[in-house]
């Protein structure tokens, strides 16, 4: 099972992120929980999304970055969920092996550079959210990272969406309970 | 006039950042802003936020480490008060010039290291905080972290109060408005 949690503060403003999760929306074997639909008042339920992790073998977080980083609801969530005693620390194994996708969309790619707006690669942005990953013992997949998505056509964010759908239906078929 | 971000998700946990948040709380010229506090449902006022900015000439970030960057009622101040329009893009320059002081506190600093449970040094998690501020036009000031937190005795913490206390006071005789 392949759980999809997805934050967008602006879902009204969102079209990368709206797209990526349109195209796998209808996916057997995924479920996506919007945290800021679920969660207006940031009232987590926290047995509820440890009891999601739990059924899941993949978690994906799908977001656009924010301040080089994960959207607050986002960040709520890893303050919140992933908790010691549960996710690290003594005991807390919930989430050792399962595997982790970083779905991210962000602005424009030429300003991550030393030279740049953002003063660094965009690679530099990356351990903050990995390495929360890794803690938990979660294997750390290659991140499906678009670039440039305000700029982007339709066509080119629809083809961005088939091939995230694409490489959800490998990840399903290759582990498809075994019949 | 010094402005105090001070977020702390569970402030009845706290002992490091309580005692330097003790440490400075009656010097005048310094507004403390404890935004868990303030808002228990996440529901930041932003004109609030932006004129207590307006107010300040330094902003501190006072805040445990939490996943590797800011709690997530910090991230959330960030992502709803530092718009474009007013904190960069066009016409935003609100933060231009101000100074930023990021005052974090840590757990065992020995697990920061490649072969250690952080998988990175202290320094390859500043990027994103440091970066927000440089983006908003802030100048990024020397970052005061308060490492080992959790395993300091009272006496280490109260002198490290002091040292940020004699920091501020320091800033203020030199912002002294002139007679």
């Amino acid at each position: 099972m392949i759980l999809v949690l997805h934050a967008h503060p602006y879902p009204g403003r969102s079209r990368a992120c709206a797209a990526l999760l349109a195209a796998i929306r209808d996916l057997r074997g995924v479920e996506i929980r919007s945290l800021y639909e679920l969660y207006p008042d940031f009232d987590i339920d926290i047995a509820a999304e440890q009891a999601a992790v739990d059924r899941a073998e993949l978690v994906i977080w799908l977001h656009p970055l924010y301040w080089y980083t994960v959207p607050a609801m986002l960040k709520h969530w890893f303050d919140m969920v992933l908790v010691s005693g549960w996710a690290h620390g003594e005991g807390g194994m919930a989430l050792e092996g399962k595997q982790c996708l970083w779905v991210v969309t962000t602005g424009d790619v030429t300003k991550y550079a030393l030279e740049a707006p953002h003063a660094h690669a965009f690679e530099a942005f990356v351990p903050v959210v990995e390495q929360t990953a890794r803690y938990c013992g979660m294997r750390w997949l290659e991140p499906y990272v678009l670039h440039n998505s305000h700029e982007l056509d339709d066509e080119h964010i629809a083809r961005a969406g088939r091939k995230l759908r694409g490489r959800l239906e490998l990840w399903l078929a290759e582990h498809r309970p075994h019949a």
